[in-house]
């Protein structure tokens, strides 16, 4: 099994963060493939941000799916994933996605936990846009500005532990999502320490890109997400125009 | 990996599609045991059957569970899994939930295809109960009595067919769901004449139970999938006695 | 007019407390039979607990149900209604429904008061499940381990007071319900201290019953709610068995 | 028990009509008093005409409803029923709520049979207000000009009865609800040729009015639903200017 | 370009703060006609109210429209507002849409800051009956009685922008809606204290007014917004009786 | 007022259209400047596409924003309409947007009229995020290959026609929307032969951009519309880069 994992924000630490979280939850005979986006913001926090993110990974995506079983979007938010969807011929995952979905089959109610105040309405909507807004408990978030983003889980690893435990107290929540690649790993390293599961988006959209490919469902030829009616386009690059309507 | 697998309903027949299909589905080392529920119903369409089926399935997770690292539900419209969550110390899936859930990552509207007329209302309920009823487009089904619950598939094979394309075609289905025990791998047989993706929810549990497995999420101390408060019992079996109420 | 009123739970001081405020309520000439659980939890707080009560109803009710004209399942959180409905011939009502039902015709919102924190999800659910989420201004209830179920009036009356002000105060709620057998004649001993009407599960539920009655609805033979389709069988009582799927 | 019945439009035949119902509905003992809208149209079917209703609704409650223990706004949309919720000092009811809520008790999704096509879209936004748009299973509806209102079920008898098995057959209604108070009575007599329970506004309302009563519930001091604060008025009726924002 | 502003209570001094926000807001050659309440009271703050309010606006709408390109019904809640886009053969405003409608388009959650504490649930069920529920961060209010309706401005100011900023920070407001006729004018002020966009009813509704009645929107002749059918009326106004289903 | 707007695909002549009807339906001193997509493709019908084109509009607007009173992006499905709004210092419009909000003031539920049966999924997405998904009755949609996509209004007028035509007696449409900037003009051409009102996004936009305009709201520095926070980028365009994230 190959995973291609693409990076939405252009910060190489933030990749390897992700790349070694991947690896720790990935089954033995997985192979990961790590890419970053080539143009964008150091990260993602914004509707704005998220636009520019999801260009920058369709291209990634574009160049790099071949060989591999499943892609995986890594950016809580999965900026662009419904439209990497029509286009690819494999299973495309994001983080946020994978995360409720395991989250539901854990609990009724989730919380999320979450790196700034400015990055939840993007979430919120994320989660609202997938219909399970009426599971979604509530989104904690840190409230200060960041010094590293790829230092944050040492930097602020007691105040994230006690926005999960406020979650739960406080908010209801069954099950806590640890949000945000910068976040990668902590879920693992605060497990025992909270009173309900938690999970993080790397690892369970890695498990969950295992089960899909295995599940090795056919690509569709008719509904919304068969591949985009062929027609004329300018400007993309080759591999990206490849993909997007061109009879296949 | 072992996993436990329960038949809410008396039909020995089901139990062994759904053991053909589990096999077929699991990762090699996945191993499988299975459970008839010992009391109940030929097959579950209706609200009480389901009530019925909820509890002979608690009662025989509860006998059957040690020793394997998930449970199934076998039966669209997973009775007894909210049940089950809480008094099982691994995870337990459903065969509605997860291949809904599942659906939800290959498409944004899915449809099912269901065995009778009858047993509609209870899986729009079962869907709407997780959030999910805004991405049903519609379910289709069966309309005439069923001579062998164990023979559907080959007796109705086009018939189901038709209504799969007929989802595609005139609800806008994204992804086909074959719902119900008794059609556990059809959706195999059928995928290259259906021009969407279909899943089936045996193969869809038992990729989610392996999945939910090797995350290897904590068992609650808190919130509402904790293990229910002690308190005094009466008349249950000794296994179940077990698991409800008693600190531990 | 004759009611059958059953109790999940298997704690007969809960009957009594059930019977003397249905008897309250009841209209002159109304009779009320009483029935325990034979198996089941001193008091229900979980989807496990109303699993489990829900069986242990529908097999009450299938015994006992001829000879009345409507039949109450008196534990909030309704366990086994929409069950008993689709096979007993005769109205069945819920304590939750009644009361939020009543409610309704009130005020626009309301809250419900608690006696337990682990309980309010299974509550919240139920009320979901009927449509109503949206009209639910809040959930309070105790958060302290009972001494004994049956004197929970007693020992929190001035706390349970408490919450039902806060409710008004803080939640925005137009109507209030006290929630749970337990709590069966509480309302109308704290009526003149709440600022807005007070209403329980048990009088709404018997006022509903006496109305439902004495419309005498048709038993439905279409629908979701007809007797499920005549199939083989296992293992249920004879009353039971002679209710599910027995064509008449 | 004293229950005065409002008739929101003008038509004396109408009244007649809910009148007959009523005292076939009422118990032993329960007495009805009538009125009709001094001012308005001839039977309401949109908005404008609810608006107009409502107002002359609150008037003649105003007027009449001392000495009596609850009151019954007698158009199918209940015009004026929130308001005069707020402003009278005993129960009062509407058709619509009356008869969602008693469906409710009986089965999961009605349907409403409606005298006209134009009347569909109020009714639609009444249902939804009260938060059960998603158990609405259709509106069907005569789709002719009437000759006489009062005459609608002789005249129109069959084709009314046609649409009640259309809406269980192909709407999946578990209950069907018969609208508007031209229709009162014609529930009694369809109820044998139509496979699940039939109910209308008239009885529904009489059967809740006659439970609410009962329950004797507290006026409310706090709340939406107190009285609206005192403050300057013009031009209100004396009976009505009593009841608005005067201290009592 | 001539705008009929009818504002639904009979106090003149909250028309006069209509008017001049009205005009201050107004395109270079819009001419605005002002009417009051004939009766009714003094401010609108609950449903009762409200309903009176409706139909006094009806009256003078259908008084006063003819010669105009739009009417404006100027009460944050919008009374009458669906009825006399029935009736009226120009574009009807209200308040309250045209503010949420025009905050839609600046974010993507908007609170509302009101008068008083009454008020709120009437201002939330509008918001709702649009089908914007979801997007309402919160409704902040004043919760003291008011000494005089037509200066709360002056006497209230520094408590009404602590209640926007409020919103903001701790409701997750992304534009702020001030609302209710006599807070008119009040946004204009308080802008540059305010970090969000603020908007109001009066000046919303007459740029919506603007802009609709240069559409030009045909009057619709089928559809549920077509003029009521013609039909037996009594005691209607000469004025509104020629517009309620009179064929034309 | 000074107008921008981008066409979000590559077809200057479907620039051409929108830039009729623009100025077709702008206020007298309104000027309008257009720009078009620089990549992308023919026009957009997939989410795949509306990524591409969300990215391809962001450039454009940050390019040309400047000495503009307000930006409309042109494309049905407001490809970076949300993106836009935190990024430019002057509202941004869409047409999905504006004629949704516009529709909502003339009915209570609108059909949208669509140029290819693929297109219809990413329309109803779009509605749906606005959280107006309960007031679409319906899309209908032009289901076969189109010949050229600049002249679709002159190919298939009479069938658009009779689309809406169904939209209103078939699905219950208080307005019809025409949709897609390639109908840019159809509305006015139609609206005799439609009983009901027609809009389209074009002329709605343009309106609605007029009336935001003249309103002025601030520029939020709080919010989740504030500009981005400040922090690394790479390969950005220098128009573009300046917006994002650069304190200002």
């Amino acid at each position: 099994m190959k995973l291609l994992i693409v990076n939405p924000n252009i910060t190489e630490e933030v990749t390897d963060l992700i790349k070694a979280e991947a690896e720790r939850s990935a089954s033995a005979g997985t192979e990961v493939t790590m890419a970053t986006a080539e143009f964008g913001v150091a990260y993602i926090e914004t509707r704005a941000e998220a636009a520019i993110g999801a260009y920058a990974t369709l291209n990634r995506l574009a160049e790099g799916y071949e060989g591999h079983d499943a892609a995986i979007i890594a950016a809580f938010g999965d900026p662009g994933l419904e439209a990497a969807r029509e286009i690819l011929p494999i299973p495309v995952l994001g983080m946020t996605e994978s995360s409720v979905l395991t989250a539901s089959m854990l609990g009724k109610r989730f919380s999320i936990v979450a790196i700034s105040r400015r990055i939840t309405a993007w979430y919120r909507e994320c989660v609202e846009s997938y219909g399970l807004g009426g599971r979604l408990a509530s989104i904690r978030c840190l409230d200060e500005p960041l010094a590293r983003i790829d230092t944050v889980q040492q930097d602020k690893g007691e105040t994230l532990l006690a926005l999960c435990l406020q979650a739960v107290e406080q908010d209801g929540a069954d099950v806590i999502i640890v949000a945000g690649a910068p976040l990668a790993g902590l879920a693992r390293s605060i497990a025992d320490r909270v009173p309900v599961p938690v999970v993080d988006g790397v690892s369970c959209a890695v498990r969950q890109a295992e089960a899909l490919a295995l599940l090795s469902p056919a690509r569709p030829t008719a509904g919304s997400y068969a591949r985009p009616p062929a027609k004329d386009q300018k400007g993309l690059s080759a591999a990206l125009s490849r993909l997007v309507g061109t009879p296949g």
